[in-house]
């Protein structure tokens, strides 16, 4: 076992500060990765404070992973030393069931292995990539294209990637009218992605501090809760609208922005869903509530290269990991219309 | 204005009794029909007690109409006089939006008119088929195939369209696991037609007494709600959910039983959805909660042929108009596991 150094919450209420602890060696088929940078979802924040209940401490956030290899198993075939890598959501999966044989692990049978907060085949707690270093099978590691900025990377393998899944799932197209409910780190990326597919795109949300910064992002139209009007002229508007909302919330407004046959895609909020909505909404043109969980391992590879490609970047603050604690609480007050990626050559002992 | 005789409630707690009213003159593009039977679908009895409010009284229900032509309109090309038809949900749209170009008569993004407690073009109180007879657009009238027998006919009207319409959408085939939640008239027709398109069908309720109704209807696997063990067992088991469940109710231990990109489609209940779900139900599996409404024209002459060609027959009770308020009790109380379908002969002074 190797040491690591990284920053952990060691309860629900305390904030991140430094943290050592043990990563596995490296085993046949690893590749271990010296962290360069690492994105702040909000998910760090809900599995943090214990929001979404079952947090077991100390807890090393982190899900958006960029760094170099820095050695390679015996059997792996797919990186080399030196090389600019990812690691996403995911670290592991079953490899043995419909879902993962059809690409996507997130849905894996078996359940499939979180990058920090899961259990690894060992039974050892995963930990996050606010850390100096990562050792992850060869499966679940990304190649990041040269052209992207390593930083401006980061937020793809998470917010990217999610919010990429549904617009491919539900045939976003040219002319395809797009809504994003809320708009934060995962919103500005289907903001940015939808726009690069060629879709109109409009945002729906409470914060009028934030519609400058979704105009940036490439927004065509941008709609308050709080305008009646605003959102009595978007009635029947919408083929499909990905949901960024980190919290259970109305999904009464929105559906009405639907056409006929659209989808409301949760993405966002992973819990109960306590308001009441009127099941007319849904049957009386044939919308649907859905949701979608990241991506798979091909497909975070996917939008990777689609971002190259299509010159799509993530618009991102780079903070110092001693900057955090503030991070968090600018996120959790919905002030932040972009992503917070941590410069990991901040951590002090590296 | 021609005399109509039908039974009619007159408030939401009084029972059905006798009641005259008029019909408008048949236009040069009416259908003049001398009705011989009329379903009986939990819809009336909704609408009947004000459970969805806003019924304007005296009301004639019945959208499950059988009967034969007596006289057209002088540009009517499409029917013949002494010709067996069909009346179901709708009666008139606006017959110039998107949706009705695409035969969704249904979703008329100006508001179709229902076929009773509409207003129709002269604003006129709609009526519907417990009566003697009915004047309709012709394009709203259904040819009744020959081999179809004329009572078991009348449920494919609204229970067949509702049921059939969703099937296709979602793409029913054979092999499609299919599961019909609830089962009164509307799941029997869901089992039925599932069946004829070669799906395994799993009925899941609560009424046990209801099962061997279920079985013979030709479901091939029926579940409790209260049987957890087969609950779990049914886990990630079903491709749609065809929900006929005629109230608010959890979708939360439906939406366990489906698999992957599964759907819980909501027919039967048009109200407020006040049970908490959570969205990690929607996440974990890219499952979707939608809705559908009846079906087109088009799609319900479709359903009728589709029925004639492959044999599907609606397990039918014929009862006099006399019987109704008994009947009402019954499916009120859920006891019905197929349609009751009211012999308009019964009609005293007709």
């Amino acid at each position: 076992m190797g040491k690591a150094i990284g920053w952990a919450a060691t309860s629900a209420t305390s904030p991140l500060g430094p943290y050592t602890f043990e990563r596995r060696d490296l085993k046949a088929n690893d590749v271990a990765i010296d962290i360069d940078y690492c994105g702040v979802c909000h998910t760090d924040v809900h599995r943090v404070r214990n929001e979404w209940p079952g947090t077991e401490y100390p807890v090393v956030p982190g899900h958006e992973i960029i760094g170099r290899v820095t050695s390679i198993g015996k059997n792996v075939d797919q990186f080399s030393v030196g090389e600019l890598v990812g690691v996403g959501c995911l670290v592991d999966s079953c490899q043995s069931c419909d879902e993962c044989y059809a690409g996507l692990e997130q849905y894996c049978a078996n359940e499939c292995t979180w990058t920090y907060q899961s259990h690894d085949a060992d039974g050892e707690l995963t930990q996050g990539g606010y850390s100096d270093h990562i050792i992850v099978r060869q499966e679940f590691v990304l190649h990041i294209p040269d052209s992207l900025d390593p930083a401006a990377a980061a937020p793809i393998l998470c917010a990217g990637v999610t919010a990429y899944s549904p617009l491919r799932h539900y045939g976003v197209r040219p002319g395809t009218a797009v809504g994003v409910a809320g708009f934060g780190g995962l919103g500005h990326m289907a903001v940015k992605l939808a726009k690069a597919m060629g879709a109109h795109v409009t945002v729906v949300g409470r914060t009028n501090a934030k519609f400058s910064e979704a105009r940036r992002a490439g927004a065509d139209t941008v709609i308050s809760l709080d305008d009646p009007t605003a959102l009595a002229n978007a009635d029947r508007s919408l083929d499909v609208i990905i949901s960024t909302i980190p919290a259970t919330h109305d999904v009464s407004p929105y559906l009405k922005l639907l056409k006929l046959d659209g989808t409301y895609v949760i993405v966002g909020a992973l819990e109960e869903m306590k308001q009441p909505f009127d099941s007319r909404q849904l049957i009386g043109r044939r919308v649907s509530l859905s949701g979608s969980l990241i991506g798979g391992i091909a497909e975070t590879q996917e939008v990777l290269d689609y971002c190259a490609t299509h010159n799509v970047e993530s618009t991102v603050e780079v903070i110092g990991i001693q900057d955090v604690n503030d991070a968090y609480r600018a996120l959790a007050a919905g002030e932040v219309g972009h992503r917070y990626v941590i410069d990991m050559a901040s951590l002090v002992d590296r």
